[in-house]
């Protein structure tokens, strides 16, 4: 029983490792390649520790760090949407819900229920846990666009107007970050990054 | 005075960046590429989630998944040094302890000291949740070569006696899961993965 247990788990580790080989829009920093979903949730994580302090009301960190951390963990079957993808977006939560099922049922039930819960949470956007994880969802892309002469921005011709849109996670979740991302929107609009 | 604090704490975010250009000797799952620092740190933050329960006492589960979040940041200056590499295994030390002072010196002190404590911790090995952290360090790698037909093992001739002193941090950290360590060692001799 004990065993059947640790084999579930090494399972799920092993079937995440794929998590490295999906890769997103957005360019590491430098611009030299595509960055994937791991190496991204490890930043996201390493922003909540650097950061915590901008959340309105204090987050419970294990928990933000917890939801970072499998956030996108759905991608090894559904794929990385880009935000800025309308079309796709219309069907991600339904082919999520169907990854999530999967992935997360290869653990032992207890972990499955509190892994998906904490993905459930984080996609709803409700708690103040899953406000601030979200924000820096958003910052951090926004953070390598700016370092990128534009990145994604330029590459698919996105305007200020949908930047900001997408940016009120950070309004919501981090205020005390939005005075820098509209500093940033000015300067990448200023130096030609952003329509 | 605000703004400066930010501006250390986004620098530092960005700096960071480059630990996922930091290439490790171990290979995905699937062998098709090597892993950088930065996914495998993301990884073993999963499995920390994931396999909590066998510490040997309770850890304090935000403090490991902090120090396994940082604990490779300093191979952005000091490079990945590989386990089984005698030599450079000597001054990795000093290598890793100018890197921590400038890279954890980007962020504003409380946190530096924080981060720079923590890292410490992980190095020493001496604390409950440190050794479990270091045991999910050597763990991951392990799994790695076991699903790689021997991967870096076979690569650089790895013996057994010196896999199994490797592995000894799991022993210390995480010894309900030896048992399965020491069958993977005997299956992976059986199948010619290991000398």
């Amino acid at each position: 029983m004990a065993t059947s247990r640790l084999t579930q788990q090494l399972n799920f580790i092993l079937e995440i490792d794929k998590l490295k080989q999906v890769l997103r829009q957005t360019r590491l920093t430098d611009g030299s390649r595509r960055e994937n979903s791991a190496e991204h949730s490890w930043h996201l994580a390493m922003m909540a520790i650097a950061l915590q302090e901008y959340a309105p009301i204090p987050v419970d960190l294990l928990r933000v760090l917890k939801m970072l951390l499998v956030h996108d963990v759905v991608e090894i079957d559904a794929g990385d949407t880009f935000a800025f993808d309308m079309q796709a977006n219309q069907n991600k939560a339904a082919r999520e819900q169907h990854a999530a099922t999967r992935l997360f049922g290869l653990l032992p039930d207890d972990l499955a229920i509190q892994l998906r819960a904490l993905w459930n949470e984080f996609e709803a956007v409700e708690t103040a846990d899953a406000q601030f994880a979200k924000a820096l969802d958003c910052l951090q892309p926004f953070l390598h666009n700016c370092q990128n002469q534009g990145g994604t921005w330029k590459e698919h011709g996105i305007t200020r107007d949908r930047v900001l849109w997408r940016m009120q996670a950070v309004q919501y979740g981090a205020p005390a970050l939005w005075a820098t991302v509209q500093h940033l929107i000015d300067e990448s609009i200023e130096l030609g990054y952003l329509q």
